[in-house]
C-alpha cells in the first residue's frame, strides 16, 4: 500500500493577526509552546506512514522561501507554487495527477497544513483505516469529526451511523453551518460528525471522479501534469492554471458523487480557528488565563495573551486577547476576534502594507 | 526685586511605570503630546520671572545627566545631588543658604519639577504677587489651589477666605487627606485650598523659621553652605548631608510657624498623579479615548493610550490604561493604577532590575 499525502498550504488566515501576516501566515506560525509550526506539526506527525518524498505541499510562490526553511527536508519538486488560488478541486486534481503518473494505486491523504491534532496515535490509526478503505474500487473518504459541542462555525456531515462496515459509514449528505438549535440537534441525533475537509482516497479514484462531475477541469490539468518533471513545468504552470474553474472539491465532486463514506476521527483536533483557540490546546493557569510568553500578571482573569519577549504587565483585568509582536500589538476583547478583519480593512484603506 | 528658583527633582514616581524608572522618573518624562519633558516645563515657564543662572535644581546624583541632557543652558553648579534623600526641609534649607550668601533678600520660589501648570500667564502672575508679599518682613507663604472637585488625594490648607490683603490670606492651618464627605464639606465651605507643595519665601526668611524650628538642621547646613563654590562642596555635602534631619518643610516649619499666608491659585494646576491624568490634560476623541501614539482603534471607550512608535489595534475594549515601552507594555484596568506598586514589589522579589 503506497501512501501519499497532499498538504493545503496557500491559506492566507487574517485571524491571527498581528503574528500572522501576509507573508508569513498561520500556517507557518507556531502556536503551542512547543515552538513547532502548525505546518511543521502536519508533516511531522504523518512519519508513521508516509514518508518525506511522497508528502507534496500546495501553497503559493510568495511562501516558499517559509517552507524551504519550514521543511527542509523535503524534496523541492514537491512543493507546488499554485500561481492564483483556484480553491481546492484544481489544487487536489493537479496533485492527484501527479501522484498518478508516479505510482500505480497510491492512496493520497489530503490535509490541512494548519489545523491540531492531539492524540496523534489514534490519527495514524484513523488514517491507516481510511486508506484500507479507500483502496477499494473509487472509493472517496471524507474524514468526520465526532462533535463533542453544538459548534455553529463549522459544516456538518450527515451519515448513517448504524449502516458502517469496520468503522467506515456512507456519508448521507453535507450541511452547512447551522445555527444554535440546529446544531444542538445533530449533537443530541448521533448521526451529524464535524466536516474537517480532510480525504483520503486514491489518487485515480478521485481523477476518476473529477473526470466525471468536473470535466472541464480534468482537461485542463493534462498540459500542466504532463510538464512536470521538466524545465517547463514552472511556466506551464503559470500559463494554465490561472484558467482552471476555481471550485471547491466540496461542491464540484462531494455534493454530487455516490458512495462517499466517512470515518468519525476521535483524536483530539481542532482547527486552531481563532486566537481563542489558545486556550484550548495549551495550559491555563487558576485564573483561566492563557500565557504563552514574558508576562506579569496581577488580577487577571481569563486572558489570553501571545508575547513577544518583552515583560506583559497585567493588572485587573479580563476577556482579552493580547498579542504582541515587534511592530504591532492587539488588544481584543475576546468576544470580538472575529472582527480582526476590521483591522486589516482600515490597515489596507490607510495603505500600511507592511502591517498586513 | 531678586527672584530665585528652587525645582526639587530628586523623585522616584513609580506611578508611571513602565515609562517611568528608576534612572528616568517622572519629571525627566514627556506626558504630553508637544514632546517636553516635565521638568523642562517647569523651568521653561520661569522664565518670564528668573533667569537661568538663578535657577536651582535639588535631586540625586543618578539624574545629573539627565538634567545636563534636558536643560543644558543650566549653570552646572546650580544642580545639586543629595546623596541621599532627606525630604523637602534639608533641601530647601540648603538651597536657602546657597541663595543668602549670593543675594541679600532674595525672593526663592520652591516648586516641584513634574507638575503642569495649563495657565501660565496666571501662574506668573500669581508667582509675581507671592513675591511682592514675600518681601515683607519674614512672611512665608504656600500657594493655594482652588479646588474644582471634592479630591481625596491631596492635603488642604484651611484659609481665612474673608481677611484677605491684596489676594494674600492668613493660613489658619493644613488639614490632611480627607475623604471623600469631607472633601465635599471643604469644596463647599470655600475656606479650603489644595496644598500644591509650592513655597514663596525670602531665602532670608526660611532660614529664620528653620533656625527657630529646627535649629539642628541650621546648625547641620551651616558647613555645607560654607562650602559651596570650594572644590570641597561635594565631599563635604556627602559627608554632612546624610547627617540631616529627615523632616518635610511642612512638618517642621510651616505646621508650626505663625503668620503663614497663602494666594489661591487659579492657572489650571495639575499634579500629574497618575496615568489617568492623561486623559484631563491631552485632548480626547468622541469616545472619550486618549491616544499618544499610533493607535487603531475599533469600538474602543474610555481608553488611555501612550504609545511607543509601534502600532496598537484596539478592538472592543474600554476602561484600559495602555502604556508602551521598548521592554515593557503595561494594560491596567482603570480604577487599577493605584495598584502598579503590585507590579512594581513583583519586579524586585524577581529581581528584574532592569525594567524597575
Amino acid at each position: 500500500m503506497r501512501l501519499t499525502a497532499v498538504i493545503m498550504a496557500g491559506g492566507v488566515g487574517e485571524r491571527f493577526w498581528p503574528k500572522s501576516r501576509q507573508n508569513c501566515p498561520k500556517q507557518f506560525l507556531s502556536l503551542t509552546s512547543d515552538g513547532e509550526t502548525m505546518i511543521q506539526k502536519t508533516v511531522r506527525r504523518l512519519a508513521p506512514l508516509v514518508s518525506q518524498e511522497d508528502i507534496y505541499i500546495i501553497t503559493n510562490a510568495h511562501y516558499l522561501p517559509l517552507i524551504q526553511e519550514q521543511l527542509p527536508a523535503l524534496p523541492p519538486e514537491n512543493v507546488i507554487a499554485e500561481p492564483c488560488p483556484r480553491n481546492t478541486a484544481p489544487a487536489i486534481g493537479l496533485a492527484a495527477s501527479l501522484i498518478a503518473r508516479k505510482y500505480k494505486d497510491a492512496v493520497m491523504f489530503f490535509l490541512p497544513s494548519d489545523h491540531l491534532i492531539h492524540h496523534e496515535k489514534n490519527y495514524i490509526e484513523t488514517l491507516r483505516k481510511a486508506a484500507q478503505a479507500a483502496l477499494e474500487d473509487k472509493t472517496l473518504i471524507t474524514l468526520g469529526i465526532t462533535p463533542t459541542y453544538p459548534e455553529t462555525g463549522y459544516g456538518y456531515i450527515r451519515y448513517q451511523s448504524g449502516n458502517g462496515r469496520d468503522g467506515v459509514y456512507p456519508v448521507e449528505c453535507f450541511v452547512e453551518k447551522p445555527d444554535l438549535d440546529t446544531a444542538e440537534s445533530y449533537l443530541k441525533s448521533g448521526n451529524y460528525l464535524w466536516n474537517s475537509g480532510m480525504f483520503i482516497w486514491k489518487a485515480s479514484s478521485i481523477l476518476h471522479s473529477i473526470k466525471k462531475y468536473m470535466p472541464e477541469l480534468y482537461q485542463g490539468l493534462q498540459p500542466i501534469a504532463q510538464a512536470y518533471g521538466t524545465e517547463e513545468f514552472d511556466s506551464v504552470l503559470n500559463e494554465k492554471f490561472p484558467g482552471l474553474p476555481s471550485e471547491s472539491i466540496d461542491f464540484g465532486v462531494m455534493e454530487k458523487a455516490n458512495h462517499i463514506f466517512t470515518i468519525p476521527g476521535d483524536f483530539g483536533w481542532d482547527d486552531v480557528g481563532s486566537w481563542l483557540a489558545l486556550e484550548r490546546i495549551n495550559p491555563t493557569d487558576e485564573n483561566h488565563n492563557m500565557f504563552d510568553g514574558n508576562v506579569l500578571s496581577i488580577d487577571s482573569h481569563n486572558c489570553t495573551v501571545a508575547g513577544n519577549g518583552r515583560m506583559i504587565a497585567m493588572l485587573g483585568v479580563e476577556d482579552l486577547v493580547i498579542v504582541d509582536t515587534a511592530d504591532a500589538l492587539l488588544i481584543c476583547k475576546k468576544d470580538q476576534t472575529q472582527e480582526i478583519k476590521k483591522i486589516l480593512a482600515e490597515l489596507k484603506a490607510e495603505q500600511k502594507s507592511d502591517l498586513l
